[in-house]
């Protein structure tokens, strides 16, 4: 909560406005029951103890927080307005970070009650408050993503041809309980032209012999994200085009790790994995960024991303994924979870990046 | 949605911002695969198709959503700026609705993009938006309280004594889905000393004879929900005063549920259940409100609490849940979902309201 405060200071904010969720969880250790439009909210100022604002029937479990001996906890009972009661912790003419998850409702509340405050986009003002991985951070990325490559591996053996996207995405999830994993957030299963949507999920379709399918797959252990793609195909051979285009997308995402050093520009990453594949041909088909920041959740800043001019520093951790998608046909993604060193980029997903071919 | 439009005319309002979430998902049936950063949202305005705005790679997604036929879908790609893509959806001098659990990013943004509109919290605004449930509505609320009824008949015969809250928590979770729930939102039980917190979910606390016990349980069953909470004791006898409690709070429970009626306001219900426990000498230890709406939401308007004078309407449905909390000793809920009829309310719960006795 003091480095917040101070980088929040250094950003010329006179504080920040922290909603449950995951700053909450970062900064205090606080996680509500729920999150509702009850007002809980921590406010840190500069030369002020950080004010944690609960509802007074959450009090108990607020108290309990790792976080809760560090900061005035200060409460307010239904009917009661929560904006009036937080109203005295801002500096009425400041400028404030606040969550970019906070709710819209509790946003206006404040606006309204503090009218010459100006609230602006934590992600805006401070995007990289939770970028940069300390060595128990680290630890725990490399642990997840060592489970995933696990679960990866362990896919690899099950029966793919004759059973739904679902069947698989169900054993993809319990093999990342298996090894480890305390949620799973996403199991996506992209089967033929399914996986030519890059936000499919998983679905009733039968994964057919000669299907190419994107698998995409994530979740929190110990409290820290994993998310890996692979592309496989329902062997014993792929076309000649699946593997040109995988080709194309594994060497993207090569020559992207390689680029990653202390001091270039996100947008530098992006740029690099899109011009191999503008220059192989697909450019057209690669329609995101190159890839998110990954800790407590499983996107979050840094953003690979054409505009995000911000430099990458050592302790950073984020996907790089580029993919090729062909509307009706198939898609390709690789993905690997990569933190920044001082000597260049450092994998957590070792998994080989060749066309995986399942039966 | 043509409802939604006319109803913020009416209002006022030149037309409504609609976030992923509960408001979405009843205006047009569509739930993105998660809630994150990239701006999704359903812009309605007076003599102008809806307008569904959508990351570029989940358009395939939202083209599958029940309501997609009767909106405009625009994308914008990562990289580019949402809120100029969303810009002339708007009137620039408008006032305009915005869902509560919009993020605050998204409300930055549309503020800055367009400096010359104002938005303002849907539930300020149109808070009753949902609140009134149509026939189908009611019939599946009436079958998630059934459900949840089921659940505690079941409850009531397994072992509390000697095993761990959480033990009993999972038991009626499983009961939930084995009477037809998709989906388990909490199941609280707050034994003894953790029954006096009454956001107390369920811990490592091992139920003893002589125990009072709170358990609050619900989730959704065929997308609505449940939400009930009795007491019970661990037989065989109870205190004297934890009988008195529980008669107080079932009076103020019953008589606050015979107050209801079209054209009384919320607060009254409020009011009513608090001056019964108020008047039995435990007013103080009434420390929430006395019930929130429910529907495709466990917690939405109409909330019965001080200050919200509007009215009772045929088709409401909410939670009348008024509860005593002894500090260190003990806690007493009794909650049921109730719905308003023209002739005054009528329960979805329907369990016996006396001092359930457990072994």
């Amino acid at each position: 909560m003091a480095r917040a405060t101070a980088e929040a200071t250094a950003a010329g904010l006179a504080g920040l406005v922290v909603a449950p969720g995951p700053d909450l969880t970062y900064l205090c250790g606080y996680q509500p029951t729920a999150i509702t439009e009850r007002l809980t909210a921590l406010v840190l100022s500069a030369g002020r103890r950080p004010a944690l604002i609960v509802p007074k029937l959450e009090r108990p479990d607020a108290e309990k927080a790792v976080g809760a001996p560090a900061v005035d906890l200060l409460d307010w009972s239904d009917g009661e307005d929560p904006y009036a009661t937080a109203g005295p912790l801002f500096d009425p003419a400041g400028r404030y970070g606040i969550s970019d998850n906070a709710w819209a409702m509790h946003l206006l509340g404040l606006q309204s009650a503090l009218p010459g405050t100006v609230f602006t986009s934590l992600t805006e003002t401070l995007p990289m408050l939770r970028a940069v991985k300390d060595a128990e951070e680290l630890a725990r990325l490399a642990a997840a993503g060592g489970a995933a490559d696990a679960a990866y591996r362990s896919i690899l053996e099950v029966a793919f041809a004759g059973r739904r996207e679902t069947d698989v995405a169900a054993d993809l999830g319990a093999l990342l309980i298996q090894y480890g994993h305390s949620q799973v957030d996403f199991t996506v299963v992209g089967s033929g032209p399914n996986g030519a949507n890059p936000h499919h999920e998983a679905g009733d379709r039968i994964i057919r012999p000669g299907d190419t399918v994107v698998l995409d797959f994530g979740g929190l252990k110990d409290g820290y994200g994993s998310d890996t793609t692979r592309t496989v195909h329902v062997g014993p051979d792929a076309p000649a085009e699946v593997r040109k285009v995988h080709d194309l997308v594994r060497l993207a995402q090569q020559t992207a790790f390689e680029a990653v050093r202390p001091g270039v520009s996100c947008q530098e990453i992006d740029r690099i994995a899109r011009r191999v594949i503008t220059e192989g041909g697909y450019g057209e088909y690669f329609i995101h960024r190159t890839g998110h920041g990954i800790g407590i959740t499983t996107h979050e800043p840094p953003y690979l991303v054409e505009g995000e001019e911000r430099p990458l520093v050592p302790g950073m951790c984020f996907s790089i994924e580029p993919g090729v998608y062909l509307p009706g046909r198939f898609g390709v993604r690789i993905e690997d979870i990569v933190t920044v060193t001082a000597n260049g980029g450092r994998r957590f997903n070792n998994t080989p990046h060749d066309l995986g071919i399942v039966a």
